[in-house]
């Protein structure tokens, strides 16, 4: 699930390099000194770190699909909603779903707070980005790929279609779109990751 | 310091609108309902919200002075280095000031990691934006103009000459940079402020 990619600007084709966290490689270390973290991008023997700021420099430097709209509203809407899945939406929903008893009930409150902000955003929208996917809906990935598959092998339900009918239809839009599909993680591996995780968490110390 | 203006688009002229964030006003729950928080721009009845965001929606409508470069790699740094300020350094700088005890220690050796990175990134640079101010900079303006008036008034020493000397011109490179004068909050309203805090924070109760 980790990656530093070397890009080559035909169509875009990279090359994905997994990477283990446990025992970070000097590449990772070399390119991402602040964070040592993943996802990095390589390109032209420069490195570019952060998720979004990734994205935008992919729309930037090939502009066959644009990501981004053009309009400078439009793109301020984009980026507010993409920084919002970042910093309100991941921590909360990980916690919903990986911690017990207090901690749990609390990240669920939040979750349920932010997830109730997603579904009226979306109202009669498709996609975040409108009638197609742009920067929040990649943004929201973790919600729309990873945390559906968590939920589904860990039995913790916070995403449902009763609380959250628009962002559960945008969740299977996101999930059925051709590019999104040819581009996910494979289901298989991430739940076999889940579940080792879960056995991991689960497991008498 | 609350900010929520109406931008005219001559120059660019705004109209400056205070917030008490004790008191919020109906403007501010009417144009940023989702985090409820300053800065809001207002510009033909739309609301942009979130400081960066902000930022880039002035450099995409008004392009007589661009604030991030042209070529998408630099942008990238640009965005890197902004992020960073916002995410990593903002609360360890807070807090090695507004705290006391053992929360203020580690809040210290925080603040000390992130402004060595710093320190470390302006190299031979003027500015983090290079020769000129950028996104990064003005993200950084909490450092050059709060915290060192912080510092001055209160009397806890985090950001010193010794120990972050590029970092330290980078704050008297900025704070007498004519474009910044001209736009800085005054530093005896800020004085004031902060002195105010200090009296609360410190009055027996």
């Amino acid at each position: 699930m980790a990656k530093v990619a070397e890009v080559i600007p035909q169509g875009v084709q990279y090359e994905f390099i997994a990477e283990d966290l446990s025992n970070k490689s000097h590449l990772l270390l070399k390119y991402n000194p602040v964070h040592k973290m993943i996802p990095v991008l390589l390109h032209n023997g420069k490195s570019i770190c952060e998720s979004l700021v990734i994205i935008e420099y992919i729309d930037e430097t090939w502009k066959g699909a644009p990501i981004l709209p053009k309009d400078p509203y439009e793109r301020a809407k984009a980026r507010f909603w993409a920084k919002f899945m970042d910093d309100k939406c991941l921590l909360p929903l990980c916690n919903s779903y990986w911690t017990q008893g207090e901690e749990q009930e609390k990240a669920k409150e939040e979750a349920s707070e932010v997830l109730k902000i997603l579904d009226s955003e979306l109202k009669d929208k498709k996609f975040f980005g409108g009638d197609t996917i742009g920067l929040a809906d990649i943004a929201a990935n973790f919600i729309g790929h990873w945390f559906s598959i968590t939920q589904e092998v860990i039995g913790v339900e916070v995403l449902t279609k009763e609380k959250y009918p628009k962002l559960c239809e945008w969740i299977d839009e996101f999930v059925n779109c051709n590019i999104i599909m040819e581009n996910l993680h494979p289901k298989d591996e991430l739940v076999a990751s889940f579940q080792a995780r879960l056995q991991a968490a689960t497991a008498p110390k």
